[in-house]
Formats: structure tokens, sequence, C-alpha cells
């Protein structure tokens, strides 16, 4: 047992991706800067989400792109060997070892503490350490906040009592159990089904509403959902978990007065901060709520502390985590300086693409790629759009890429200043036609110009011709 | 045998991809045109060229990109079926049909009229038709020359007697040559290499030079290069094939005072001009050369006379001659109008994106996926520029994209303005990340705001924010 007092410029409260790139970005500005952590360095997505969960899904998806290439589909005789792609997919985790992260801090010029932050009124953190010492950190310019998000279990009779995995059991499970219960339709829901079915699990998908991928354009739920079906994956649309329990071995779930059952269950219907337990109160915030932030992720009314990642609710995406912590880093390095820190839009100082521009995939198969608003969203915002669609499988690429080749493009475009606000990509390998998006959406490209960027044939990606010929009519 | 008048708004001498975008893009403006085609509608491309050479590959990349992840890699147990793969090709090209595109340009209320065209004098075009008659063709406001280029056999002794493969015969093949000689190492000459190695010839490649793919950055020549040597193609670099004679059977090559003996032999050294028996005498033209044009495609010197596509010799890819139709389409639209055309940079009526941001991509694997100018190209310009590169394989989305993935990004960056001005992929599957940087180099996107287009985690696009950290260093 230890105690310490330690003062640094910047404070950060969470050693995941956005932690991470905080202290970068605020040592790089000549800041020195203190991670504390109490689980994994790397954080959630490295060793839980992400990493994992894409590792169970890539051997499937190869395969099923070479199935579907008539000549090569002659070569796929034989079957995925599951624990090769399980031990894939632990070498992604490093066995769960945070080592060379770890390393990568130390590298990086920042200091680690392991151990329980709480934050101690203003600008002070104190560190409960594995040994059960005291380490008092504090910051001269910023304590940041990069705690991220936990599952939210919802409030199912007897469901706490079922042990049921979350995305961190699923993605880390060590075999395929025998049933897999999966309640909630989302992207965690989706992608994993999809995982643990080709890996040998009989698969029950419970989605509250009528449509998988609720948020997503709905061509991607429905394409999905015909995909989980045609392979075998029993998905029930507007099925209300009522009840859970365990008989023996089983998992019993009451689903609308009827029961399944299932070896595990895994719940994927939502997350919720993690500010339970970092002495919220101590500044005046309320414990288990999202921190609201200013557009540079400062935390409204305390100008010394930030808020980045999914802490803040804005949107809860690696990537977009890593974004929040560059302009956060870029703002608190700036105000330290006594520099002028912009609060426009697009400025180095500020995170806009998370309202305008985030850019989303679902590891699916077919797999759905978006960015910036779905046509629900600009019609909700009040906003002027026309929604331009395109079978990406008459597409001379697509073609060559897979037989019966099926997908859909969908762009929202605002006729007034004929620029896109989101467009979104269903289909087999839509994945890295994204960034075209993003870049187009967030560079505010307009389409006069678009025109002048022309796709190479033939690829995929000549799609954006075709978008641009169905949006001239 | 008959003779036949008739006059249309446009007159345009060839139906590949070039003459049916632009007659269709002045058919929706309003304007009358007619296609004249000597062989098959849809050109070269469709039947001969980049379809049919994309088909032959892509079952072997397919099957590569399964063997690179470990626990699919157990599945591809068995080998390509090459007559499959054959057959697959045959199916793109319709098996050399051109009903479907007649169709099309029937649909799209295009005139056709099979035949081999002639100018004669301004406005006028004679075509001989196959019964041996002659329609003559008379332009109200335009011709438009989109009768692309052919392959050009370089002057080695004894070359024409040993009847070569052009790229048409290559990819055209109805089975793999046990010995395939390959002279040339640009694109064709790279992709049919590959293609046939798969496929089962034992391929040797002959490069005059010192370096495959020459007009490509570097690092892309040198990974093609190390690529096809391990997998067993010989390929020698500055190889200058003096002399070539037949053998019974066999082709054989002389290449620095040594032979090199071969089935077949594919020249694949260059294209020339398609204009030798287009009447260009008759218009004051030199036959054979490339015809000189503005960015409007408009041929300098006769205001009623156009040359989209290879013809004009600016970009001989495919998508740039549809480009090209597009904006010349535009122009001449406008021009029968009386509306005044810009020929401004980025005008809905000029082509620049064929002198400042040609996409391209070579399926060889690795592939390379290239727009905008090169290192070298900006140097020879005297553009101050700075090049930014970074290893793809260290982004997490390539590594679960395939084991020990290994690629290159290079981006050309003019330091002044913080602009990109090209940038080139080489790896396994980039194809798709390079419209990204197509709309990031025509949009003249700042890289300020380029930080703002985050990549989504975990894709390989994440190269971008890579690129981006190496550039501020």
């Amino acid at each position: 047992m230890s105690s310490a007092d330690r003062t640094y410029d910047v404070v950060v409260l969470g050693a995941g991706p956005t932690g991470e790139n905080l202290a970068d970005v605020v040592v790089r500005g000549g800041l020195s800067a203190v991670l504390v952590e109490e689980h994994l360095v790397g954080g959630e997505c490295s060793y839980y989400a992400c990493m994992p969960s894409k590792a169970l899904l890539r051997g499937t998806e190869a395969l099923a792109a070479a199935r579907t290439v008539q000549g090569a589909a002659a070569a796929v005789t034989g079957e995925q060997d599951v624990a090769a792609t399980l031990a894939r997919r632990d070498s992604f985790t490093h066995d769960w070892d945070d080592t060379g992260q770890v390393d990568w801090v130390a590298g990086a010029g920042i200091d680690l503490v392991r151990g329980t932050a709480r934050l101690d009124g203003e600008r002070a953190v104190v560190v409960t350490t594995p040994d059960g010492g005291r380490v008092r950190l504090t910051a001269r310019h910023a304590v940041a906040v990069c705690t991220g998000s936990e599952p939210a279990v919802p409030p199912v009779a007897g469901l706490d009592g079922v042990q049921p995995w979350t995305p961190r059991e699923a993605t880390g499970a060590k075999e395929a159990p025998r049933r897999l219960l999966v309640v909630g339709g989302g992207y965690v829901g989706c992608e994993l089904s999809f995982a643990w079915h080709a890996l040998g699990s009989r698969v029950t998908l419970l989605q509250r509403g009528g449509r998988l991928l609720p948020d997503a354009e709905p061509q991607a739920g429905d394409a999905v959902l015909a995909s989980l079906r045609d392979r075998g994956v029993d998905v029930r649309l507007d099925a209300d978990v009522t009840a859970a329990r365990r008989e023996d071995d089983e998992v019993v779930l009451t689903v609308g007065g009827e029961e399944v059952r299932g070896d595990e269950v895994l719940v994927a219907t939502g997350r919720q901060a993690r500010t339970t337990a970092i002495g919220a109160d101590t500044v005046g915030l309320e414990p288990g709520r999202y921190l609201d932030v200013d557009d540079t992720l400062r935390v409204r009314g305390l100008p010394w502390l930030y808020g980045a990642g999914d802490v803040n609710g804005r949107r809860l995406l690696t990537h977009m985590g890593k974004y929040q912590a560059r302009q956060a880093g870029a703002a608190i390095v700036a105000r330290a300086r006594g520099e002028e820190v912009s609060g426009a839009d697009w400025s180095p100082h500020t995170a806009t693409a998370d309202r305008a521009a985030t850019p989303a995939v679902v590891f699916t198969d077919p797999q759905v790629a978006s960015v910036g608003l779905t046509s629900a969203q600009a019609r909700e915002a009040g906003l002027p759009h026309r929604v331009v669609e395109y079978p990406i499988g008459s597409v001379a690429g697509a073609a060559l890429l897979a037989d019966g080749y099926e997908g859909t493009a969908v762009a929202v475009v605002d006729p007034g200043r004929e620029v896109l606000l989101g467009v979104t990509f269903v289909g087999p390998a839509v994945a890295e036609l994204l960034h075209a998006a993003t870049i187009a959406v967030v560079g505010e490209v307009p389409i006069s110009r678009l025109w002048h960027a022309v796709p190479a044939y033939p690829t995929v990606s000549e799609v954006w011709l075709r978008l641009l010929e169905t949006w001239r009519g």
C-alpha cells in the first residue's frame, strides 16, 4: 500500500482508444499526460468488440466470396476450421494481454497508472491502485474522461439471473454454443448472429421492433434479415422478451407467451455511460449519465473537464471516439497555450463529423456501410432532400466480383446545395466503398464536381457514376 | 447493295463505350444521333479487354484472399476449375455476341449503321455496309470520332510473322497455352501474366525497361515484380526482344543474344490511334495520328469535329473515354443550342480529370490503384510537392483482411495549398479504396477538412488516418 501525489498537465481516465489518442495528442502538443486504467490498456474495442468480432466474421466472408465466383468455387471443397478461426481471433486480442499497448503508451511519453479513478473535485483525481494504494493526480489544465460505455441489460424479469452474455463474452467465447439466443437486432446482435451461425451454433435472433438495424436505411435491415433467414438463422421480429430463467444448463426466454430455449443468451440491446463510479458527484454531475459536452468535447459548465468517446453519448463508435480524442486534444493544447479555440464547424478543435458525417460499417453479409444522414433522419430534421437509389449488382464491377451480386446504394441529396447529406451501401464487400462517401459528405463536394470524379472501370465504385446518372434523371 | 443519304444532328464513328455514351448524352439533350460500327457494338473493353481480363483474374484473387485467412484457408482444399473460369469469362463477353448492346442502343433512341465509316469532308461520313452498300451520313452539328485505338506491334524482325497474340487473343483464348511469352511489362502484360500463370501456363514476362509498371509509383512495379517472381513467373527486366521466328509450333524470341521459347507470344507494348482508315485526309488531318483536341474534346481547327476516347491519346482507359464522352456530349448539346460553353477546368463541358485526376487500377496481386500525379510526374512538372508513405499492413483492418497483409499507400501532397495531387495504393484488394482518393483529388478537399473524414474502424480505409498522421509528422 502506497500513497503519492502527482501533477500533470492532463489527466485521462480510461486507456481505451479514445484515452490513448487524447493523451498522445496532448503529449505531442508539449503537455504532460497520465492515463489511468483499471482493466486492459487498449480498451473494449481491441479486446472485446470490433477486433474480435470482425476476426470471427472474416473467414466466413472470404469463403463466401470465393464460393460466389464460378471456377473458384470448385476449390472451396472443405469447411472452415473453427478452432483455427478462434485462434486467429485470439491472436488479434493478444490473448487479452495488453503488453503491446502498455509499451506503446510508454513509447509515446505518456505515464500510466493502473487502478480505479474517481474525480475528487476540480482538476483532481484519486486512483485506488490494485495493491490498495492511493495516488492523487492533479491536472494543471484538463481532466479528460474517456471511460466509455458498458452494456445495458434491459429490465426483464430474471435476465440478470441467467448470466447472459454481453458482447464481451460473445466475442471471446472459446467455442460455439450449440444453441445461441441473441436479444437485440442492432449491429452487434446481427454481426454476432452471423458469426456464431457460421461457426456452428443454431442461432435465434430476437428483435423487439419490426426491423433489424432500425437506425439504418430500411434496405439494410431488409437485406440482412433475408440473408440471416436464408442461411437458417431463426429471426423473430416484434419479439418482446418478458422473462428469463435457467433450467439446468438451458436458458429459457419468454417471448410473447412462447418459450424459446438455448444454451447461451447474448443480450445486445444497448449501452450506457460508464460514469457511475468516477466520482461525478464530486464535481456536481449526476453519476450514470452521459457527459454533456460542447463541440470541443468540454463538459458544459466545467471548463477543465472533457468527455470524449462513448462516455458523452454522441456516437458510440471506436473511430468516432478517436476522432473526438484528436479534436479534444487539440482544443486542450490550444487552450493551455492561450491560443484561440474555434468552435466553428470543421475547425481543428471541434467534433463536427459526429453530428454530420459519422461513418459506420456493419460486417454482416451483406455488409452495411453508411455515413451521414439517412433519409429518415433528413426527414425528421425537416431538411429538404431527395433520395437516389441504385442496385449495385447492375454495375459491371460487382458482377465481376461475385456471381449474382445483390446490393443497393442509397444517397440522400440536398437538392438546394446539390451536396450529399448521406450515403448507404448494402451488399457484399461494400465496407471499403464507404470512405469515398465520407470524403464527399465531409468535403461538401458539389455534385457538379463529383461528375469529374471518375470511378475506375470495372470496379464496384462505378456505382458512383450510376448514382449521379440516377440523380440527373 | 443499296445507297442512302441521311442527316442527323450528330454522327458518331465507333460504338464502343465512348461512342455509346456520347450518343446517349446528345440524344438525352434532344439531338438525333447515329452510331457507325464495323465490328461489335460495345467495343474493345467489353469483349477483348477490361471485362474478360478481370474475369480471368477474379477467381484467382478470391481464392488467394480465402487462403490468407487462417481458419478459412482450411476450406480451400481444391484447385480452381479452369474450364469454369473460362466459361465465366465467356459469359461476360456474351460469347462475343452484341445483341444486348444493340438492344440498348435502340432503347436509348440512337440509330445504328453497321459498316466501315470514312469522313468525306466537312460534316460528312460515308459508310460502306457489310453488303457492299453505301450510306452517306451528314451531321447538322457534329461528327464525333470514337474509333479508339489498336495494338501497336513493335518493329522487331519477324514478329509479325509469328502471329503474336494481341490483348484480344490473350483475353479470349479458349485454353491456357503451355508456355506463354509476354512482351511488355505495362498493366496489360502484368495482368495477363498473372492470369495465365494462375490458369496453368508457364509464363515468361519480358520487359524492355528496368521496372514493371513504369508509369506508376516505383513501389507498385517493385511489389508486382516480387509477387510474379514469387509465384514462379520468369520476369526478365531490361530484356530487349530483337528477333522472332516460329520453329514448328514454337515461338522463338531473341532476347539479348539468348533465345526464349514459348507456345504463344503476347505483345502488349503499346497502342496506336485507330485513325488510319477514317478518311482523316479528307478533312486535312494526318491518318494514323491521335486527334489533337481541346478540353471540350473538339479537334483543333475543325469546329464540327470531336474526338473522344482513346482516339485522342489523352488517356487510354475505358472510364476516361466514357468521361470524355459525357463532357463532349454536353459541349455538343450546348453549342447546338447556342448556349455558352465554358472551357474552364471542371466545367460541365470540359475534360479536366484526364489531365489532373485519372484513376487507374491494375488488377494484379497485389493490385495497384492510383489517381492523379505520381511523385515523378509532380517532379517533372516542377510542382512543389511532398510525398507521404504508409505501410497498409500496419492498419488493423488490413491485418483482419488477410494474414501477413503487405501493401503501401503513397500520397503526393501540394504543401502550399495542402491538397492531394495524387494517391497510389499497392496491396491486395485496394481497388475499391481508390474512389475516396479520386474524390479528394478532384474535390480539392483540403487536408484540414480530410481530418474530419473519419475512416470506419476496422476497415483498410483507416490508412487515410495514418497518411494524415504521417503528413502531420
